[in-house]
C-alpha cells in the first residue's frame, strides 16, 4: 500500500516488495546505521580535514520553498485524472521530489534551501492515466519532470521549468512497479516502468532468475529511470549495460505513444530503442520495459588481485576483456583508492561483511577493503615503509553455474597472474559484497562532517585509459588546492569492454563552509574539462541530467544536438517533458 | 587505380585489393563459374519447372535509361569538385548504379528495362569533396543515392527522386575506402566508410586481426552500406552485428556533419551511433567508421548436427544461446530447406567444398549440404521412406584459440545431445563455409532457367519462433500457389540472441514469364503481412529500403515514423538524400 511520506511506494501489481522510505535529506533507510567510525574520522581529519562540529541537516518544517503555484484549476483537472491523493501539493512531498541525490542536491537540502520543489507531486496508478496527465499538462503550460526513485546524481529530476511555464509536477510512478509479464522460454520480462531494480530483482529471483542490474543506487533506482539514463550496473560487464537489457519499451510523450514491441534484434531503420533509452525523460514518460534476464547465477565468487601498479592492473584487465573471460564485476583500485582502503582496513574495518567490520568497515569498503590478513600476505612486495600498499587492488566478480564460474575464472586468474597479478582471496571480495552499496550512506555522514565527497565517471579506449587517468586526475587534485582544500583524488577501473572501459573518480575535500557549491561547481568544471579534452564521454553511466548538458555539444557536436532537439519537438512540441535536462537551451 | 566499368573501385589508401568487377546484370565476378550442374537442374524441373529455353539477359548496350536529366550547370558544379572522371554520366556507368541486386532489380535488368538510371554517378576521392558535392546537389535540387559496393537486396539503392527534383545522383563511394588508423589496444580500426568488407578483412588479416563479419555479399558490400543497413553477419552469433561493431563515426549531412568519437560506452543522451547506424543514406552519408577488431581466429572448425525436427533443433539452438555456449556461426536448417540439401547431394553435389563438390555442389551448399557419408551415418532415423531426410541440419561453426574452441564446442556438443541432436562430423560445415558466398551466383542462373528465387528474413522472441516459422512459411506457400506456381519454401534459424534469432527464408517457383515483377509482389506482400502479424521484425538485417518502407509503421507506429521524419527533416532539410529509401512519404 501507498504510505503518504515515503518517497517510493509499493508497486502496482504482482510484486508486493515495500521498499523503505528514503530519508528526505539524504540516502536510504532513515534507520540504516552509522557507517564512519572513530578510526576512519581520525583518517579523515588527518588527510582531508573536518568540521570542527558536526553539521546535521536541519528539520523538515524548515526546509524551505515557495508555495505552490499551481493554478487551481490545473489541480483540479489533474486530480480529475488520479483523485485527491494521487495529486499532493504538501510541504512534505513536495521536499521529498524536490531534488535528486548528486552533492548539490544533498548541500541544498541539508541546509533546508532546495533550489526550488515541484508544485505537485502526481502518483498515477494506471498507464492510462500518464496520457491523460500529460494532456493536462500540455494544456495548462506545466513542467513534468518524471519522477522514479529519486536517485539521479546529476539533477535529472531538478524540479525546473521552462520560459513561459507556468509550474512544475513531479510525475511520481512508483505506483506503476508491477510485473507485467514473464516469458520464461525467450528470458524475458515486461514491467512497469515505475518498478524499483530490488523489487524486480527479488521477484525474479523467486523464479530462479536475475536481471543482474546492479547500479550503486539499487536499492532504489526504478527501472524506467534506468532506461532513461542508460545506466550500468556494477556487474555490467558480465551482464550488459542496462540499454543491451531492453529488448522492446513504452514511451508516453505528449505527442502520443511509442510502442516497440520485445525483439532480439531489428534492422528496420534506426534504432528508436536507443533514442528513447537516454532520452532522460525529455521526449515523454517510459511506462514500459521488456528486459532480458537470465538463469540467477549458481556461483558468485568474489575475489581480489593485487598489482603492482596501475599500469599494470590495466593491461590485466584489458587482457581479460579482449580474451573474453573477464568476471561479471571487474574493478581496479588505483593506487591512492587501494591506498585508502588499506589504510581504512588498519582503523578497524576489517573483513567488512554484513555481520562483521566494525565501525570502519562501511567507509572502507565503499572504496575498495582488504583484511589485514590480505594485508600481511601482500607482505613487503607491496607495502611501502609506511605501510600503504604501493600497488592497486582488483575486484574480480565471477557468477554463472559451477562450470561456468570454474572455466572462466581459471582463465582469468591465468590473466591475471600472466600480468604480475597475484590474487590475494576472496575477504577483499566479500568485503566489496557487503558494502557495494554503502557509499551513498557514508556520503551522507561526510557531509555532516564537512567532507566533500563527489563521485565522477567517463570511459575511453583503452589506449587513452592511462593518459586519461592521470588528467582527470591531476585536474581534481589541481581545482581543490585551487579551493584552498587539498583532498584524496582516487579512481577505479570497472565495466570493461573490449575496446575500453570506465574510469570511476571519488574525491574527499574539507567542505568550504558557505560556499559547498561554488567549490564544487569549479571542481566539477575542471573534472569535465579534462575529460572532454582527454577524449573521455562526458559520463558513461551517469546520464547528462542538468549537471552535463552544457558540456553535450562538445561530445556530439552542433549537429548532434540539433538532431536531439528536432526529436524533442516532434514529440515534446510544447516543451513541458523535463525541461533544462540532457539539452541545455530549449530548441529554437 | 580507378578502372573505368567495375562497379567498385580500389580503395584510396593503404589497401590495395582489387575487387573483381560485377556484372551489370547480376552478381559478382563475370568469370565465375556456373554453380548450376545438370543433376541440380533436373531437380528443379521436378520440383519447381523450369523455362523451355534459357532466357539470358540483355547486351548491356541495349539496356534503355532515359538520357541524363542532369542540367549542365550542375554537371559542371559538380565536376567542379571531382573532376571530369569523378562525374560519369556515360550509358555504362549509369546502369551500373541503376539498381542494387534483389530480385526485381535483376528481374528488370536482365530484361534491359531498369525502373531508373541516376543521371551521373559521382566518385568523390576525398571526403572533403562530400560535403561539396552535397551542397551544389542541394543548390541544384538534385536527389543523392549513396552507393557503397550495390547490394542492397530491399532496393536501397533504386535512383528515385522526390518531388520537385530534377535529376537524381549516385555517389560511389568507392574511392573512399581506405584503413585511417589501427589501434592495437584497444582493438579498434578507423576507415574510410567506402571501404569493402573484403578489403579490410584482407588489410586486417595481415595484422592478425578479423572483423568478424561476413554477410552474404561479404565480396562487394561496402562497411558503410553494413552500417547504413544494420547488418548482420553470417557469424554474428559470435562476432556482433555491424551496429555492435561501430564504436565512432562520421556522417556528413547536408546540414553539417557529425561526428561522434570512438568509446566503448557512454550514457551521454540517446545513442546517436544508432541513429546514424540504420539511417540508410537518408540522413547523410556515412564517410567514416570506427570498428571493433578481434584477434584472427586460430581456429575454424565447422560442423553439422542433425536433429529430428525443427522444434527440437531449435531448442537446442535457444539453449546454446541462453547457456553462452553459441557457436560463432549457429544454423538449423528446418525440414524443407535439410531435404531440398540432401536431395541435391544426391545430385552429385557431393561433399561440397572448393575442389570438390561437381556441378551441384554450389546449388546443393548454397542452401547446406551434406555428403552421402553423412547420409549413411544418419541411417534410417532421419531418412525416409522415399530417401529424404526427415529431420534438420544445423551448421555450427567454431572459431577462436585452440582452447576456447574445444572448450565451447564440448559445452555445446552437449548442448545437442542433450537435445537429441547427432553430430555428423565436418562434411557439412566445410560444404557450407566453401559454399557461403555462393547463392547470389546461383540465383543468376536459376534465373537464366525461368526460376524465381527469394530470400527474406525476421526475427522473433524463442517463444514465437516456431509459430512465426509456420505462419510466414504457409503464407509464402499459398502465394505461390494463388500464382498458379506452387514451389519450394524453406527457412533456417540463424543469429542467435538470448531472447531470440532470425528466420532467413528461401522459396523458389517457376517464374510467370512476362509477370515477374506482379509475381514476387504478391508473395513478398503475403510473406511481410504474415511477418508482422505474427510478431516479428520486418527485417533483421536486409533493411528496409524501397520494400518494406510500406511496412515500418507497423513495426515503430506513427509517432515513430514522425520521429524519423523530424530526424530527416533537421539534418536534410531539403529532402535530397536517399529519397523514397526507409521513409515510404516524405516529411509533411
Amino acid at each position: 500500500m501507498w504510505a503518504p511520506g515515503s518517497l517510493t511506494v509499493a508497486p502496482g501489481s504482482r510484486t508486493v516488495a515495500d521498499p523503505p522510505a528514503m530519508r528526505w535529506w539524504g540516502w536510504g533507510d532513515p534507520a540504516h546505521p552509522p557507517a564512519l567510525g572513530a578510526g576512519a574520522l581520525e583518517f579523515l581529519r588527518e588527510h582531508v580535514g573536518v568540521a570542527a562540529l558536526p553539521r546535521p541537516p536541519v528539520a523538515l518544517g524548515a526546509v524551505s520553498i515557495e508555495p505552490s503555484a499551481l493554478p487551481e484549476g490545473a489541480l483540479a483537472a489533474l486530480r480529475e485524472v488520479v483523485g485527491e491523493q494521487g495529486a499532493r501539493v504538501d510541504h512534505g512531498e513536495r521536499v521529498l521530489h524536490a531534488a535528486g541525490r548528486g552533492y548539490p542536491d544533498l548541500v541544498r537540502l541539508r541546509a533546508g534551501d532546495p533550489e526550488g520543489a515541484p508544485d505537485a507531486v502526481l502518483h498515477p496508478t494506471a498507464r492510462a492515466q500518464l496520457r491523460a496527465l500529460l494532456d493536462v499538462c500540455a494544456r495548462h503550460s506545466l513542467a513534468v519532470v518524471p519522477f522514479g526513485g529519486g536517485t539521479s546524481v546529476v539533477g535529472g529530476v531538478a524540479p525546473l521549468h521552462g520560459e513561459g511555464q507556468r509550474a512544475v509536477v513531479a510525475l511520481d510512478l512508483g505506483r506503476l512497479g508491477g510485473v507485467l509479464d514473464v516469458d520464461r522460454d525467450s528470458l524475458t520480462v515486461r514491467v512497469q516502468a515505475g518498478m524499483r531494480a530490488a523489487a524486480l530483482e527479488q521477484e525474479m529471483g523467486r523464479r530462479g532468475l536475475t536481471l543482474g542490474h546492479f547500479p550503486q543506487s539499487f536499492e532504489y533506482v526504478s527501472l524506467g529511470g534506468c532506461a532513461a539514463t542508460r545506466s550500468a550496473g556494477q556487474a555490467s560487464t558480465g551482464y550488459g549495460r542496462f540499454e543491451e537489457l531492453v529488448q522492446g519499451l513504452a514511451l508516453v510523450a505528449p505527442a502520443g505513444d511509442i510502442e516497440l514491441a520485445a525483439i532480439p534484434a531489428t534492422a528496420a531503420g534506426p534504432e528508436l530503442r536507443r533514442v528513447v533509452v537516454g532520452s532522460e525523460g525529455t521526449l515523454g514518460v517510459i511506462a514500459e520495459l521488456s528486459l532480458r534476464v537470465r538463469p540467477a547465477p549458481v556461483v558468485r565468487l568474489y575475489e581480489g588481485a593485487f598489482f603492482r601498479d596501475f599500469a599494470a592492473g590495466a593491461r590485466a584487465l584489458r587482457a581479460l576483456a579482449q580474451e573474453h573471460c573477464a568476471p561479471a564485476v571487474a574493478r581496479l583500485s588505483d593506487e591512492a583508492e587501494t591506498r585508502m582502503s588499506l589504510a581504512l582496513a588498519g582503523t578497524g574495518a576489517g573483513s567488512g561483511g554484513r555481520s562483521g567490520g566494525g565501525a570502519g568497515g562501511g567507509a572502507s569498503a565503499a572504496f575498495g577493503t582488504v583484511s589485514s590478513g590480505v594485508k600481511r600476505r601482500l607482505g613487503r612486495v607491496y607495502l611501502g615503509a609506511r605501510g600503504y600498499a604501493e600497488g592497486c587492488l582488483a575486484i574480480l566478480g565471477f557468477e554463472g553455474t559451477q562450470e561456468e564460474v570454474a572455466h572462466r575464472r581459471g582463465r582469468a586468474l591465468g590473466v591475471v597472474r600472466r600480468h604480475g597479478g597475484l590474487p590475494v582471496g576472496r575477504s577483499p571480495g566479500r568485503a566489496w559484497v557487503a558494502q557495494r552499496f554503502a557509499a551513498p550512506y557514508l556520503r551522507d555522514e561526510l557531509l555532516t562532517h564537512g567532507v566533500m565527497v563527489e563521485t565522477l565517471e567517463t570511459a575511453t579506449l583503452w589506449s587513452g585509459l592511462e593518459r586519461l587517468h592521470e588528467q582527470v586526475g591531476s585536474a581534481i587534485a589541481q581545482a581543490l588546492r585551487a579551493q584552498d582544500t587539498p583532498g584524496l583524488v582516487m579512481c577505479h577501473v570497472s565495466h570493461l569492454y573490449e575496446t575500453g572501459a570506465s574510469l570511476y573518480f571519488t574525491f574527499l575535500a574539507r567542505q568550504r563552509e558557505g560556499q559547498e557549491l561554488a567549490q564544487w561547481q569549479a571542481v566539477k568544471r575542471a573534472a569535465c574539462e579534462a575529460i572532454v579534452e582527454g577524449g573521455g564521454t562526458i559520463t558513461h553511466h551517469h546520464a547528462i541530467g542538468r549537471d552535463h548538458a552544457g558540456w553535450l555539444e562538445r561530445e556530439i557536436g552542433h549537429e548532434g544536438v540539433a538532431a536531439l532537439h528536432a526529436l524533442k519537438q516532434q514529440l515534446d512540441p510544447d516543451g513541458i517533458m523535463n525541461p533544462g535536462k540532457l539539452l541545455a537551451v530549449s530548441a529554437g
